[in-house]
């Protein structure tokens, strides 16, 4: 599995609409999915996959650079439900289809059912022509990271919770993601950030930047519950060696001040049992770790912060080579995850 | 628009499936429509396209180098609602997009809706990264042929039908098809083959097989209705040039003996009120000219037929460096078409 910042044929999404997840019938949603498809698309192919009673508003909302193709979702986390692509030794693009069962299983999951993002891998790879794997394990790209040279960033707290793979050991889970991900070392993290819906996905916590060197989410206040995570995370990364034996260098950034959702913001969302509630007062799991790496590009989220600006900094002198694009992105933390859990690269022959 | 002989990149379908169309809910139909897309696939890339219900069916049925792409549709006429794909002066590929109004319009439509069938075309284009032109011209890819060098063959019965493009006189109907089609010349037949739903499509009638050769469908007995369709075709097309103002070869090759939908055939068949009835008894348009041409190969109906010999040994002397492969396709006439109604070739750049 390449590192995020190797050259990419393209990038993946999905498109934003149910109205249990997104505000007012999706319609902010989609604006903020209309700038992030837009910003990418400077970068490299982005392809929006859509189900058929949105594509022609879809299509219509996009700039028609944007691939627009229809491919039927529960919901748009397309990090999450999308193909892993990987690459083997002679270059060719493979995909990997995870099972995914909606962040928990009947235990918790989302949202019910979610078939139709069950099959978003396979039509993802099988549009692109490419093979495709079927792992045994219940997994969602969001809950790894790696560096492209053997090491492999995830979270205890997500990767091993029973609602996911409960008839695996630790051990078995390790040589899923080893086999199908080409990784020599795993890095456990404990848990990820605070209130955070997915059991705590590492990609809204920790990322690469590059091999050796890691982007962490942080606070200065020892107040906020994600102080204790962020300082534990911290620790654990001062104290291992990646899979080249290297020690790690990390770079904190501070999140954005604690947000949580309006009432003018819950009342704009339906209320389904089968769905994950979304109530006013909800502390909102934002993070900057959750940015996509295009080829030359970085998408970020913004949040009308005062520590948008510096985290900002940091991402323009960690990625020296690439262009660091902010998106005012609270309408996509709104649904529960940022741009790079509606993202997913694939990576070039 | 290139003739159908010319180096295609592959072969577009579409999973067929509505129990009002195809009997005993669309199974025996999709047997037959594996065996056209397995053959084709022999030749050229072939994607199948399907709605969301049937898509791990279509993928568990068709071998795996036929590619499976949602495309919702309201049944499975690839020719006539698909793009009709075109290659520029620079050798680029583009999509037309004809208005579809299921043959007919609400006067003599085959089935209602046709909303999905009516954004084929543009899905098409889009999942192929190809710009796209939208006609104003209601028009079915099955009513037109090309000899890829300026000459278009239709029939007036369908082309010049009021329930296709009322508004518009034979002259904008022409002028259409030319700026569309990269036409100079436009032959019209009078009329299709008898009790051919369409109104008459050309592509189950008569057909070009080189530039200024063409094959007829034929009949010796003249008390079949067919005989003098089929006669009056080959006086207008033994008095006309073509583009290049070339006198035509005409090859006739015989039709199947009368065939009729049986008993067993209708009551497999769901009766649904917005769609066309096909009962017991009623004549099936069996015609050999309704084959398509691959990459070397040629896709031809057989009928268990006594014609279905003679009718494959003159596409071979036709085709002499193409393989023929014949498919059983009684299956796929009683839904109302052939092989080359349910395939539409994308020319190669």
């Amino acid at each position: 599995m390449p590192a995020e910042w190797e050259k990419h044929s393209g990038c993946w999404m999905l498109w934003c609409q149910r109205s249990d997840t997104w505000r007012n019938g999706g319609k902010p949603g989609q604006r903020a999915f209309v700038e992030v498809a837009t910003a990418i698309s400077q970068f490299e192919p982005v392809t929006m996959g859509v189900n058929a009673d949105q594509y022609e508003n879809a299509r219509a909302m996009l700039p028609s650079q944007v691939r627009v193709i229809e491919l039927s979702n529960d919901d748009s986390w397309m990090r999450d439900c999308g193909a892993t692509f990987v690459v083997n030794d002679n270059g060719a693009v493979r995909g990997v289809d995870w099972v995914f069962n909606a962040w928990g299983g009947l235990e918790k999951m989302m949202y019910f059912p979610w078939d139709k993002d069950a099959l978003i891998a396979t039509k993802m790879s099988e549009i692109e022509g490419v093979d495709y794997y079927r792992s045994i394990l219940v997994n969602e790209g969001g809950s790894i990271h790696t560096d492209g040279q053997g090491t492999l960033l995830t979270t205890e707290s997500c990767q091993l919770n029973p609602n996911r793979n409960p008839k695996l050991s630790r051990t078995e889970i390790e040589t899923q993601l080893q086999d199908y991900c080409g990784i020599e070392k795993i890095i456990w993290l404990e848990q990820g950030v605070f209130e955070d819906e997915t059991d705590g996905h590492i990609d809204n916590l920790c990322c690469f930047v590059r091999p050796g060197v890691v982007a962490l989410t942080w606070t200065d206040d020892k107040n906020d519950p994600q102080y204790e995570r962020s300082a534990a995370a911290y620790d654990l990364l001062m104290s291992v060696t990646d899979a080249q034996g290297r020690s790690l260098e990390i770079h904190k950034i501070h999140q954005p001040n604690p947000m949580y959702m309006t009432q003018e913001e819950a009342h704009g969302l339906d209320v389904v049992n089968t769905a994950f509630l979304r109530p006013e007062g909800e502390r909102l799991a934002g993070s900057y770790i959750n940015f996509y790496i295009a080829n030359g590009g970085i998408i970020m989220p913004q949040f009308d912060d005062e520590y948008d600006a510096p985290a900002m900094q940091t991402l323009a002198e960690l990625f020296p080579n690439h262009k660091v694009v902010g998106i005012t992105a609270r309408e996509i933390l709104l649904g529960g995850g940022n741009i790079h859990c509606i993202t997913q690269q694939q990576p070039a022959p």
